[in-house]
C-alpha cells in the first residue's frame, strides 16, 4: 500500500467547485488530494498582434504558486522579477493541450486567458491545472453562448490530465503526491481526451531510464485514471457536458488524405 | 442607504477561517464582504543582512492579487517584471504596522514572512490583509511556543485595521467597498491597537481636501469598526487571546521619560 | 533645545531659488536646512493613454536623490535596475497632492511631468520636494499662459508640506531633521492647502504607537509650520500668486451636496 | 518522397566534427541536415550551493540561436532581457537527459556546463544538440581522466536524440526539417540510451491529437534513427567509445528490488 | 620576435569565407590568427521610430560571445538579463563606422542589422567584426541590387580595422593577441577607409600614457595594417569591390565650403 | 566668430566650486559654460571581489544626467530600468582615465567611487566630468590625508579633458557647446595629463572622414585647452597642487627596459 492508503492504480480524492470567484468568466476550485487551484477563463474581444485578422481565436494560460503553497515558502516571480523554467513550461503546457480540444475559428478572434494559482501544492499541479481549467473554460463559454457572442460552445472533446510513475518500491502507480514523486525514477504526465487519444505525452527520466514495457504499462495506467476525470468533468458540467462535441481525431484525418 | 444596503457606520461581514494552508506554521482566510485574502505567516530562523546579530526578530511582508481578483484582468507582476509602487506602498504598510505590536527582543533573530494574496477584491484589500495577517501571525507564534522555539507570544497589543471615507453623498463611511472607493472624495485607512492606540493614519483626497471636523468624524468612525474588527479576531483566536500582552504606550513612555 | 538649536515648533531656515534650470519650463531650487533639492516641472503635450481624449490634463512626479545626497553613499536606482518602494511612495505622494490643487479640466490634455532631485539629503526631502514643486509647477503654468498655451493658471490654492514628529526626549516637534527623523517615535508628513484643508496626512508609528491627543498636537504643529512655508512661497511668487484661485473645499461640496 | 527527397525513415546526413572550440575542455560542431549547432563542455570545480557537501557533481546546459540562424532574423535574448520559455525548455531537457547517463558520485563535486549555439537552424536544434553535447561532454571527462582528476569516464551509456511526427500526407516520419515540422500534426521528441531505453519522450499534438497505434508507429520510427546517431557517437569517439559502461536499467532495479 | 613569432608589424593569417550562413542576406566567417567571427547582414525594410519619414537608411549592429569563446567560461548575458558595457561600447562603435561609409540617402529607409558573434577569441575580436561586417554588409547590398530593390551598392569606400599597442618589451606592435593584449601599456583600436582616412581612433593608456611621438608610430603602423585588411576584402569580394565608389573626404568638403 | 562669440581655440568660461555637498569625501560643483555637473568622490574600504588580497585599489565612475538638464526631458535610466550605452561608455572612460594617475598600490585596498551628475547639459559633460572629478577625488585623498589614513596623496599627475571638433563652417574649434557638437564632422575626446602626455584619445567621424593633418590640428588645439583647464585646477586646489608628483611616463619607461 502506498504511503497515504492508495493502491497503486487508484487516484485521490477528487473535488471541482465551479463559480469560485465572482468576477471571472468561468472559474473553478479543483482539489485533488492535499492540492489546490484555482482556475479562471477571462474573456479577452482581441487575439495576439500575430493571429490579427486570421479570423482564429487564440488559448494562453499562466500558473503560480502562492508563496506558501509549498513546504518551504518559495520566493515569489514578481520578486525575482522573473519566471522561471519550470512555470514557463507549465503554461506553455496549459495553454497547447487547452488549444487541441476547441475549434479556434469558431471561437472566432477573442483570447481566453487562462490563470492557474496553486493554493497549496501536493504533487500534481499541472495536471489538476488542466483538468481544473478544462471545466473553466467550458464555463466562460457557456457565459459567451448564453450573452449571445458565440453560437455554440467551440470545443470538440473532453481533456483531463494526471500522472504515472515508477515507484522503487511499487512499480507503476497512478497520481503522484509530492512525497511520491520525490522518490519515483521515471515521472510521466499524460493529458488525454474523452475519446482516448493522447494530446500530450511527457515521461522523463531523471537520472533513469524506462523500458517500452514500462511505457505500456504507464500509458494504460494514465489512460484509467484520466476516465476516471472526465467522468467528474461530465457530472460537475451537467448539461453543458452534453454540448461538448466529437471532433474527428488526427488518425482518422490522415487515413482520410 | 448604501449601494449594498448598509448603514453608513456599518461593516461588511467578516469571517476569519484559520489554517486555512497547512504547509504555513499561521495562515487565515479572511472575508470581508466580496473582498477575501489568503494571509499566511512563516518562519524564518534568520533575519536579514542588516539585523544580524542584533538579536531582534523582524516581520515583512508580501501583497499580491491574482490575476482576475478584479472585475478587469490585472496582469500578473511576474509578467511584468516588476512590482508596482501600490504593492510596494501596501506591502511595506503591512509589514510596518505588524512591527509596532510585536516585540521583537522577545522574538530574537527570526523573520516572520507575511503572505497576503488577494483572491477576490471589493475594496479595503490592505486593510483586511492586515486585520487577517495579526491572526496568521500570531499562529504562527502559538506554534512556535508549542515547539518549545519562543517562551510567550511576542505580541504587545491587537492590531486591526478598516478604511473610512467621504462619499459625495452620504458623508463619512466605514469599511467602503470598490464602488464606494471608486467615488470617495477622500479615502482614508486607519490602523489601531486594542488599546485604542492610532498605528498608521493615511488619509488623502485625490482632487479633494478635507477639513480638521472632517478629519475628526473619519477617525471616530474608523475607531468604531476596528474595535468590532478585534472583537472577532479575540473570538476567533479563543485561548490565544488571553496571552496578547498589553504594551506601554509611546504617550505613557513620553510622559515617563 | 534641539539638537541644532531650534525651538520645537520653529522650521529650519527655508530658501527657494527659481528659475534654477533654463531647459525647463518651470525650476526651483530649494532648500530646507541641509536638504537641498531641485524641483523642475516639464510640460508635455500628451496625457497618458487612459486618459486620452478625456479632455483632462495629468500632472506625474519622479523622484531620486543623488548617491551621495545622504551620509552613505547610495547604489543608483538606474544600476539596480529597479525603482525602490520608497521612491515609488514618494512620488506617487508628489503627484497626487499637486493635483489636488489644479483644475485639470482647465489645464486640458497635457501632462506636467514634476521631478524633485535630492542633491543633499538632512530629512524631509519628500516635504521639501512638494513645497518647492509647487512653485516650480506654477512657474511652467505661467509660462504657459505667457506663450498663450493656457488663459489662466489652472491652480486653486496654496500647497506646502512639512513634517512633524514625537521625540522621545521633546515630544512634539516640527521639521525633523535626518538625526531627529531616526530617532522618533512617530513620524508624520502633512500637507495642506493655503485655505488650511488638508490633502494628505501619513502618520506612522514605526515600533509605536499615539493617541487621539498626540494626534491633535502633531497636527496642529504641522498647520503652524506650513502657514510658514506658504508665505514664503507667496513672497517668492510675487504677482503670480495673485492668480492663484480658491476652489471651494471638499466639505462645502459635500454640504452643498 | 519527402520535400528534401528522403525517405520517410531516413535520417538528414549527419556530420559530427570535434575540438571545434580550442578553449573548451569539450567542444563539437554537429550538423545534421542545414541544422548546424556548437556544443561546448566546459568543467567547474564547484556545484552549485543546493548541492555542496553532497559529494554528487552536476551538469547544467544552456542553449541559443545567433539571431540569423533562423529565416527571419530574431532578437537577441540578451537585448530582451530575458530568455524565452522556448529556450528554458529546451536547456531544461538537455541538462536532465544527459545527467540519466552519467553516473554523478564518480563525477564528485564538478560542475559541467554544457553550452550549445545554434549557428544555423533548419528543424531538430533540439535534437541535434543533445546528440552533439554527449559526445562534447565524453571529450570534456576523456580530459579530466588525461589530466588525472578522473580515474575513468563517468558515463554509463550512449545518448542521442531525434524527433519524429505525423504529416498529413506522409503520415508518420523522421528528423523532421522546418518546413516539415512547420506542417505535423503530432511532433515528438525521443531520447533514447544506447541500451535501447528511454530516456525522455515529449509528445505533442498542436491543436490534434494521436492514438495508441500511432504513438507506437513514431516509437519505432525514433528507435530506428537514433541507433543510427549512437552509432555515428561510436565512430566519432573511437576508442573513447568503449570506456563508456553500461548502467543497469530501472526496471531491472525495479525487479530486483 | 613576439609570442607567436611574428615581427612587430606584422598581422596574424587572415581567412574570410563569404556566404556562411544561408538565412542571412550576407554573411562571413572572419578569422585572424584565431580569433573566429561570424558575421551577418541582415535586411529590415523600415527604419528606427526617430527616422521614419526622412528617406534616410540606418546600419545597427549587435555583438556577442559565444560563453566558450573564452579561456574562462564567460555567463551569458541573456542570463544575467543585460548587456555590458563593453559589450554596448563594441556595438555602437560597430554601426557607426559601418555608416561613415554607406551613403544613407541612396539606401532609402531600410536598416542593415550587422550582427557579429565571436566564435573563438583571442585579441581583436572588435576589429575583426568591422573588418567582417564591412564584407557581409557589402554582399547584402549586392543582394538588394540582384533583386532590383537598389539601384547600386550604396557604399562610399573600404572600411577595416586593427589595433594597435604598446608593448613593454617590444614597443609599437600591430595586431595584438590577447596575451600581447593583456601586457600592453597602451592599446588603440583603429579603423581607416581605402583613401587612407581615419573614421575612429580609440586610444588608451589603461593606468599608463603615450607621448605624441609614441601616437605618430602607432597610427602609421595601424595605417600598414589596414592596407593589407583591405587588399584582402577586395581579394573576396572580387568584381564587386570594383563597385565600391570613393567619397569625398571631409578635408575637402571644409577645404570648398 | 563662433555661435556664442568665442574664438575657434577658446575655452567657454570655467568655474570650479569645491566642498559643494557635505556628506561626500570630496566634491565640486563645476561649470564650463551652460554645462554644469556635480562630481563627488567617495571612499569605500574594500574593493571589488576580483581584486581582493591584491593590495591595490580601485576607481569607479557613475555618470548621469538629471531629467531635465536637457533641452527635452529625457526619461530616466532608473525608471527604464536599464543604463543606456552612451552611459556606460562615459562611465567607463571617467574611471579609466582617473586610475592612469593614480598610484593604486600606494591607494592600498580602497575604493573611490566617483559620481558625476549632469544637473543641466550644453555639450561637453564627459570632459567637465573629468576635469571636475580630478578635483574631488584629490580633495578625498587629501581627507584620508588628513585622518591619517594615507600617509600622501597617491596622485601621480593633474588630468584634465576637454572636446575639439571639425565644424563645416570654422574648421577646427575648441570645447564644443551641444549646438556646434550637432553639426560637428569629427569630433573628438582628449583627455592630458600635467606633463602633456596622452591618457585617451577618442576621435569619431560620424557619417564623415578625416585625415591626418586634421588629427594633428585637432590634437594641438586640444593641448592648449587642456593646459588652461589644468592652470584652473592647480588654483583651485591651491597648496594641495603641489603634492601631485610626477609619474615617469610609459615612453621613459618603454625606452629604460
Amino acid at each position: 500500500m502506498r504511503v497515504d492508503g492508495r493502491e497503486n492504480k487508484q487516484l485521490r480524492p477528487v473535488h471541482i467547485e465551479t463559480h469560485f470567484i465572482k468576477h471571472a468568466e468561468g472559474s473553478v476550485f479543483i482539489t485533488v488530494g492535499d492540492t489546490k487551484v484555482i482556475c479562471t477563463a477571462s474573456i479577452d474581444d482581441k487575439v495576439p498582434p500575430f493571429m490579427r485578422g486570421g479570423g482564429k481565436g487564440w488559448i494562453t494560460a499562466e500558473y503560480a504558486m502562492l508563496p506558501r503553497a509549498t513546504e518551504q515558502r518559495n520566493v515569489r516571480e514578481s520578486s525575482k522579477g522573473k519566471v522561471s523554467g519550470r512555470t514557463m513550461e507549465i503554461q506553455r503546457l496549459i495553454g497547447r493541450v487547452l488549444r487541441s480540444v476547441v475549434d479556434l475559428e469558431k471561437l472566432g478572434e477573442k483570447t481566453i486567458w487562462i490563470d492557474c494559482d496553486v493554493i497549496q501544492a501536493d504533487g500534481g499541479t499541472r495536471t489538476a491545472s488542466i483538468t481544473g481549467a478544462f471545466v473553466a473554460m467550458v464555463l466562460a463559454f457557456a457565459k459567451l453562448v448564453e450573452e449571445k457572442r458565440l453560437a455554440e460552445i467551440p470545443v470538440t472533446d473532453f481533456l483531463a490530465a494526471t500522472s504515472v510513475g515508477i515507484d522503487p518500491q511499487h512499480g507503476v502507480i497512478l497520481d503522484l503526491n509530492y512525497a511520491e514523486d520525490s522518490q519515483a525514477e521515471v515521472d510521466m504526465n499524460v493529458v488525454m481526451t474523452g475519446a482516448g487519444h493522447f494530446v500530450e505525452i511527457q515521461g522523463t527520466g531523471e537520472e533513469a531510464t524506462f523500458s517500452r514495457e514500462q511505457l505500456n504499462e504507464l500509458l494504460e495506467t494514465a489512460e484509467l485514471g484520466i476516465r476516471q476525470l472526465i467522468d467528474i468533468q461530465k457530472e460537475i458540467l451537467g448539461s453543458l457536458a452534453e454540448q461538448i462535441g466529437a471532433k474527428m481525431s488526427t488518425e482518422e484525418r490522415v487515413k482520410e488524405a
